[in-house]
């Protein structure tokens, strides 16, 4: 079955393709999306697929109920776009001036629907049922993940693996790692707010310039004395802004940053520190301050069995020299709402290509990736899903429910 | 003939308020003035008084002869007005949305106008010259000064005095100082050149807004520690601007700021020392820079002798106890330029009133002062005007060049 | 042959207490090891061991030549102690005030002169050669470890095996780790010279303490901006020694600190950051400095082959749950240099119990571990050894340095 | 009267000599003086003064009542030595090893003998009394001053006046200023108290060098962005001790350091705001603080009126162009005390000779003065005593309080 699988995955390269491109010429932003979901839902329902609308707003879940009980396994894809003027220059590029999909979700999702094509040729066989969850909003905070398991796309879901076609790992290669992944991605806004006044006078003024430049400075203490050193954190500053005329001294200055951290603790104790550095430093220096801190997306925790289970799955289809243990990205992903819920992983795979100058960071208005990682990928995710429900096969059938709780 | 003076100042203070509020229902930027300068011109001539208009581009100087013979004084009234949008409400607010005349050289001119009005009728017996300097643009750097002295309205001339009618000084009062009365004002700029890049990633940038903040912080130390504590100097940023994005390192950032000094040798070192952190801090970080220093007008510094001539005239028309010694300024005045030519003295006449609620400080967009300041501040003109020239008499007569070299 | 000699250390367990005690009741400071030195070299000649002593100046090495073709596995064991003053009052304490086993190392000591009693009990079947080495000066830098391998102590030796008897850990319990298990620890002094002068006076002098403080705060950027937050860096300043007087500036200020890596790359670059930020912040501030950096023990990293053998022969004579993976020790060893000639694995053995009140930190004079420790550790070494010799024999015997330069 | 006082004192220099260098001999520490404040009121009870000893505990006050009725005027100087190990290697440098009169205090009292004795000569035609203040422990606050004035030394004085030789002014000349001429010379203590621990685990411990580091650096924002920029300030750390072990992280750090300010307003505002940045850096780093702030002596304030009458009284036994208005000096003198309580003015006595060599600062171990500038102090003293006495006598005649309670 497997075997038939991953044959059909080489045969329909050239529908994904096809697919991706359409994708990507109508890019949609995250929450906006109205087209793409109906695509996917459309593609789905002339495949048999049995098929939700609507979910969590913009979502699309299908269910494909094999032949034979098992378990339930949910492979994700996310397909909203960036507001980025694509600068590709593509036959396929985007017809939306202002949004592009930079960041291969056009690839996630052609992907998943491909997987479904072949999924549904081998139904009868299936031991078990595989959730395809086509998510909205995975680019813009608060994400459409959440709202979609609110709407139930997990119910009864034992088991859920997606993946990141990924340009900075070169195609071929596939990424994993047990644990945190992804990092948890963070912001926080501070105002100083001081006292304006003439340059030329500044015993009459709260400098929040000054202020604010020693908040910086004494934020740099929080990582280098206050964190583990086995542990790893970045509090970066992104934007400063304060003042005007040269001779004026600024009454109020803006700082905005971000905050990664792996290990929720340290995600507290840096919550904590920061105010305490902001509210220490303007008592030292006469000023008060506003603080929020907003949590994005949590770090991306894949399950320990789970990974273990991609690993060797992903070993039985590819070189195993090709399946690599990779440091975790600092970046962030809704992705890990879904293993908050169920046990899964959620592993990368290679999709730049240097021959081709398909180099470009994700989020360049030049992105582009190597289609060919959309075989890899879907072979990736449809051996971890048939894995899971052949060894669930194995043990005694149980409901999710009762698997989440055993773990 | 002073009190004959003195008495003309009171019964002129109709015509100077009319002047004024004419004046100041229509404003014009400096270096765009074109309407005020041919008033001022035109009402000069007809009183009778030798012009030239154009002076350095728009200024206009005015030669009043007397019948005797005698030294050369000049006296000098601004006449530019400012980018601000009035919220005055007055009968006479400016008809030029955008342009106010929110400093008081409004009442500078008119108080100038009916001092020459005055001495015009006393021509004949006037020991010597009265130089009526009317100069545009002194809001704007590098000012109308320059210009006009390059251009020679300080030809011949042995000494001068100006004023700036003064909110923060209660009217009736007159300040004046000897040596510096108002500080050399600077402006810097800087970019703090660093590398960009994900907010994640601290180590593949350099982080702009933490050097520009370390810079900040280096900066202060310059006048707590490298300054005699006996002098003045203040440096001050009055603008910070870096980055955007929460999540994007910024690759620069830009400090724009102002300098305070009253001594050259404090602000050549300021001057020094302010790169010297910038280069030094970018070293420590891996940073790089770019640094432009602009020196605006320098410090205004009195004459002993004429600010003692000043004095002890004003002593004789107002109340000694009014005439008052004042802590410098730490504002800049193209003022200051013509004393690098000839002696003089430059005072503030007290304009507030806050019984009439005229408190707003000058820039302001509901500023406006007593006008009754405009007659005070007339006397203090033409007493000291013809005391110089009167005394001189009694000296040996020489011509203004010899009084310089004897300096 | 592995059951008997694990049976042998239980039934030795009072000797290994004996020998500990004696040991531990005459300490020796580092590079000033003399008796310690002789005591092992005559028990282990009593044993029939052969031996050399003052290897690299105090060492002592054993060989024990099995009866059996095969390669050659070293064990080590550290034999100096602190100048610490005791307060144990333990009956076995130490006899030289100030001097005190304050770290274990006479644990270590005892341990391996018993397993050195129980290998030549089944020398004729041993399938290859054993080294014993007993290093002196492990607690002070340059230590006696470089010295040792330059005398040859590593000659023909195909993989080397050590322990640390660990109070963090409780006993029972074994920390293994794959790659780096301790952290390169070094050292790093700077002087900051400014220009002494009056406190009135700080425009007439570089105030040192002024310059060093910034430098003490631009350190932290080098953690907190320039290293990848993947990696683990620490620099700490432990020592900031300026001035004397209230009332004078310091001519200058000493700096005295620490840096712990794990990577050399990261050990690189902080050697290089750390001097810019000292030069950057002098330029920026008129001082000058001096800088310099002593390496110290560099990182531990642990084979990957050695550790897991050493984890399954664990896992064969403890329950598998009591072998866990620990996070890396910030700490230094000089078990680093032989794991940089030759392949092996450093492991914690847990010495703490909670119960017992034997919780004081390493080098605390109160510091006393569990006993029963040394058993775990001498079953860890010897069935790691014998596992090694078993299982090279079952491979194509090589030399030594043949399987250095395969791996 | 006044030719013969300023012909006696040329007559008498080598008198003065002779007891400048005596004094000099035998110098006593401050609160330690036995044998000088006899030698003291020994010489004025010869000279037939009428002597208070043992004043405010060991100070000596000497009376010329004068033969005509007035008011009284009080002249003042120190006879106190410092702990320094002479090094001038004069003939009759000090014979108490470790105690110097390194500041010129030996000069002052061999002064004010010899102007007691001219005055003796002439006390018949005195109109008024002269009070001679032989001061104990200038060099140690709280100084003698506080208590001789406790113990009644102002008693019925109504002016006071003083002088300190000064080697940075040259011989010749005398330095003389209205208002504030010597500085308030305050000290601070403070600790910070974090946490000590390993130098490797930062995250355990609250590094007190790190905060004190922050403290020393937000100390500088005091004086850079919150005093007025036309008055003066200093805040100086002059000592920086924390730590010792390089791989430790100091539980504490000792700042020390001092304060100089002429404007009680800023004095009190610098005692605040150093506090507020400690506390304000400490609650942002996590650490805690004790912080002291002792005032030492207050500015010295010099009254116009009686200085303009010294200035006055000097250019009449000087040529004018020596006597120079001279800036502040940020040192401190409890002669500000006097001046509390009546007016009067400090001036400085030149007392360097570049061609001499004599150009030590003070409290150097070679420091050394021109004797002949204690003729010059001399001359300084009697006239303007002799001046106010003469001048209140062409006043209307009334008591010091009356005096006090006037200005």
């Amino acid at each position: 079955m497997l075997n038939r699988l991953l044959a059909r995955m080489e045969e329909l390269y050239p529908e994904m393709i096809e697919l991706r491109r359409l994708l990507h010429a109508e890019p949609e932003l995250s929450f906006e999306e109205v087209k793409t979901p109906t695509m996917i839902a459309d593609y789905l329902e002339r495949l048999g697929v049995e098929v939700k609308r609507g979910v969590g707003g913009r979502g699309v879940v299908g269910y494909i109920k094999g032949g034979k009980p098992g378990k339930t396994v949910a492979l994700r894809a996310d397909f909203d776009a960036l507001p980025i003027m694509e600068e590709t220059g593509l036959p396929f590029a985007s017809k939306n001036p202002g949004v592009m999909h930079a960041c291969g979700h056009d690839g996630h999702t052609a992907t998943l629907l491909v997987v479904a094509k072949a999924l549904m040729e081998i139904r009868a066989e299936l031991p078990g049922t595989v959730v395809l969850i086509h998510q909205f909003a995975e680019e813009l905070a608060p994400g459409g993940a959440i709202a979609m398991i609110e709407d139930g796309c997990l119910e009864g879901v034992d088991a859920i693996y997606g993946t990141h076609l990924w340009t900075p790992i070169p195609v071929g290669e596939i990424g994993y790692r047990e644990g945190a992944i992804m990092a948890a991605a963070d912001r926080f806004d501070v105002t100083i707010l001081g006292r304006g006044g003439h340059g030329a006078s500044p015993h009459e003024t709260v400098d929040s310039i000054a202020v604010a430049s020693a908040v910086v400075g004494q934020l740099q203490h929080i990582v280098s004395r206050n964190v583990d050193p086995l542990k790893s954190a970045v509090i970066s500053v992104g934007s400063f802004q304060a003042g005007g005329a040269f001779n004026v001294i600024a009454d109020q200055a803006e700082l905005v940053g971000t905050v990664r951290t792996f290990d929720p603790d340290v995600q507290e104790l840096l919550i904590k520190r920061i105010e305490e550095v902001i509210q220490g430093t303007c008592a030292a220096m006469g000023a008060s301050y506003t603080y929020s801190y907003k949590k994005g997306y949590p770090a991306v925790i894949n399950d320990a069995v789970e990974t273990e289970r991609f690993v060797s799955s992903a070993q039985a289809v590819h070189p195993a020299k090709d399946i690599v243990e990779i440091e975790p990205v600092m970046g962030g992903e809704d992705f890990a709402y879904y293993l908050q819920h169920v046990p899964g992983s959620f592993f990368f795979t290679g999709a730049g290509n240097e021959a081709k100058g398909l180099t470009y960071p994700h989020h360049h208005p030049k992105f582009d990736f190597d289609e060919r990682a959309m075989v890899i990928a879907a072979k990736g995710l449809v051996s971890a899903a048939l894995h899971f429900l052949q060894e669930a096969k194995a043990e005694q059938p149980v409901s999710g429910q009762d698997v989440l709780k055993k773990r």
